[in-house]
């Protein structure tokens, strides 16, 4: 069994590094903001590669700095990996990635305190950039280890924070010392399985009053920028019918994004926008905004987004019947806009084999004493205080599926609230998906 | 008579302190960045204090960096000024303000090669930050010489270009050694009248086909910043029914207005939008957004505020009938709106001697050879090639008309572009304008 405190004291004491807002009066109740690549996830990264091999690892970085600790096995081969990441957003919590490595390098104490023999290597990863807070896509580094992402684009990736930062993956890789020689490739670095456990993110599992999730895919999404152009002018000298103004259609997209989204019962989301020049008294003649389509159907993305597409243009012009055109004046000038996509993750399904494992791990938890046996049970069990569901938010598993037998675990989220500095698991909630996720490696290992 | 050449060359020679971006091929076709007290700001300030000097002025630089250059009259007395402003938009161009003072220095050469003397002294003034893009209140350096502004308000104001700046307008007086001794003030620095030359900024003289524009007074507006504050949360993972969205609420508060001014005839502008975290994958949980609200009416800009305070509150619940509200999934939590003022510029009028100087001036220029006086013929003239007219954009001449008696001179802006590099008027059009400035100052002093 898994133990709680010396997972907590993994978490809250690497969160030190990068220590973010803080939200309460507790020693641990600050969020993190710590940013790929940047010097405090060089001392997460330090630490990481510290213990895994203090707990008899070897331990590999990929030239997109993702780390793989590997622990033997009985048999040489393909290890099957607990994996996840140490960045953090910006103004992100204290679970989001951090409890699934954690929860990894329990898993090796605990295998080690136990003298557990394991017929094939178990491992750890520390995924790279997974957030796309910093370098814009998120999960590359599994993306370039999938194949999906040529290595030249991610190491070209430029920092979007902080705003004019000049730096690239690769630059920042050199400079933090963890641009690896072994080559980021799921051939190079091969798995047998990937369990990933990570914080929901969400608000079901807590509002069911369920203490586990077994993730069954991942939805569908697609990351933009909007690129709007108008017309500098005065706002004091300038009628709106001489305008061109970039934020007022960039606001009006928003709106029609939100609309078109509700509509399909997907959700759109714009989290950057930045203007120029940035002046009281001058209207903005250039507004750039991300945009993040979601839905579990990879349709209805594409339905949202045609929609989006069709909608902005309609708004440009003059005689738009969009709803977010009414009430509006008309200008005889009018704003360009052009899109450009950042990134794609189709729906993904996981692996059957791994969902198993991982639902009889879960059943073993809640039923120990149960008289059956928990194979058996698993699914039944599951309906009572665990939960098959899909994952809102993509993770590295979404690419390592493309190579390898995967699923997730999900441990409840308080409120639902992560991407905050108030995101919370309880201890026992941490404890209880790295339970399972030790569970459901060691049943993959044995399969 | 002015000379037109040398005028262009004091514009355009003074342009290269802070060129902006170029927007056409020829030498002089970029616009300008010369923020306020910034390292270019200090070039054109001492080049503004070596060349009135050397022209016979005496300089005095006040405890706002306000420049007043001095030129003996036969009198001792308040002089007769001349003033605008050398400080730019971050995108602006290179006639909004600067041919203001560069009219002002060519009515100093002209005076002298043509041994005039006048009555009491004459001078010219260089106000400090009359933009409000640095130090986000405009003509602040004239508010605080009317008595208007509090020094220690103007001088605690920090800087919003470049993002992070940490500078005040203090210390950035000091660092670049404009933090005059003398005090800035009417009674200190006392002013017999107050006429500027501007470019129009607006598409009105161009359209009607007129010369010159004679300024009777300036349209009212009020400058503020709105907070929302709502919840960071995961875009992916969360449903809208469970985010108070900032950026969304903000798009929506920024269309109200548009709404609202449109109604009532007034002008409601965003020149300023930023947000937190700014991550594609986070929903913001804070915006905060600038807000210029205009019209020549007190009443009605005090009105469009009211109906945007109502609207923006309405539009943070979720049973909001605003318009911006509709088509829009409602959430379960709310965003917080907190308005700040940041500046007032009630609706001005001008000085009626001033106006008749100016006038006298412009008729003088257009109907030379006129048999019957200038004077008689003066508005009956202007009917034709030039416009009594109402100013869009404040002007330090709102605070000089406080305690002195002031008027305006507008140049045509080409297309009314403004705030905007490629903002141009003709060197004919600069040197109509700098003619008539300098008849308007040496009637005054006749008066
Ligand atoms: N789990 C997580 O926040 N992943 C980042 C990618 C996404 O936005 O879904
Ligand atoms: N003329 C000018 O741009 N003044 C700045 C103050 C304003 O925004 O009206």
């Amino acid at each position: 069994k898994v133990q709680q405190d010396r997972l907590m004291h993994d978490i809250h004491s690497t969160c030190e590094w990068g220590k973010g807002e803080r939200w309460g009066d507790g020693h641990t109740e600050t969020g993190m903001s710590r940013l790929s690549l940047s010097d405090t996830d060089k001392q997460a990264r330090d630490w990481f590669a510290e213990t895994t091999k203090s707990l008899g690892c070897k331990v590999t970085t990929d030239a997109m700095g993702n780390q793989f600790a590997v622990r033997p096995g009985l048999n040489e081969g393909a290890p099957t990996y607990a994996g996840s990441h140490l960045d953090t957003q910006p103004t992100g919590g204290r679970y989001d990635g951090i409890l699934g490595v954690t929860a990894g390098v329990e898993m090796l104490r605990t295998l080690n305190d136990n003298w557990v023999e394991t017929n094939y290597p178990t491992g750890v990863i520390n995924w790279t950039n997974e957030e796309g807070a910093r370098f814009p896509k998120s999960m590359v580094s599994s993306g370039v280890w999938a194949g999906d992402i040529p290595i030249t684009d991610a190491h070209t990736l430029k920092s979007v924070i902080p705003a004019n930062d000049t730096a690239t993956m690769k630059s920042e890789l050199e400079r933090i010392g963890y641009l690896g020689r072994t080559p980021c490739s799921h051939t190079a670095m091969p798995i047998a399985a990937h369990f990933e456990l990570h914080i929901e993110q969400g608000p079901i599992l807590e509002a069911e009053n369920r203490r586990v999730g077994i993730v069954r895919g991942v939805q569908s999404y697609k990351w933009f920028t909007i690129t709007v152009r108008g017309k500098e002018s005065h706002t004091g000298a300038t009628s709106f019918a001489h305008r061109a103004d970039a934020l007022l259609l960039a606001s009006k997209c928003i709106l029609a994004s939100h609309r078109i989204a509700t509509k399909h019962n997907a959700l759109a989301s714009t989290g950057i926008l930045n203007l120029r020049p940035g002046s009281t008294n001058t209207v903005p003649g250039f507004v750039e905004f991300s945009l993040d389509i979601r839905s579990p159907s990879n349709d209805i993305v594409e339905e949202v987004e045609a929609e989006c597409r069709a909608a902005f243009s309609a708004l440009t012009s003059n005689d738009s019947t969009e709803p977010e055109a009414a009430h509006s004046h008309t200008s005889s000038l009018t704003c360009d806009i052009s899109w450009r996509t950042d990134f794609v993750s189709p729906a993904t399904s996981f692996h059957q084999d791994c969902i198993s494992c991982a639902t009889t791990s879960a059943a073993a938890l809640c039923s120990p004493s149960s008289t059956s046996t928990p194979e058996a049970d698993a699914n039944l069990n599951l309906g009572a205080w665990g939960k098959l569901m899909t994952s809102g938010a993509g993770h590295d598993s979404v690419y390592t599926s493309k190579h390898a037998p995967t699923c997730m675990i999900f441990a409840p989220s308080r409120d639902g609230v992560s991407h905050n500095p108030r995101e919370f698991t309880t201890p026992e909630g941490c404890a209880d998906g790295a339970q399972v996720l030790l569970g459901a490696v060691v049943r993959y290992d044995r399969l």
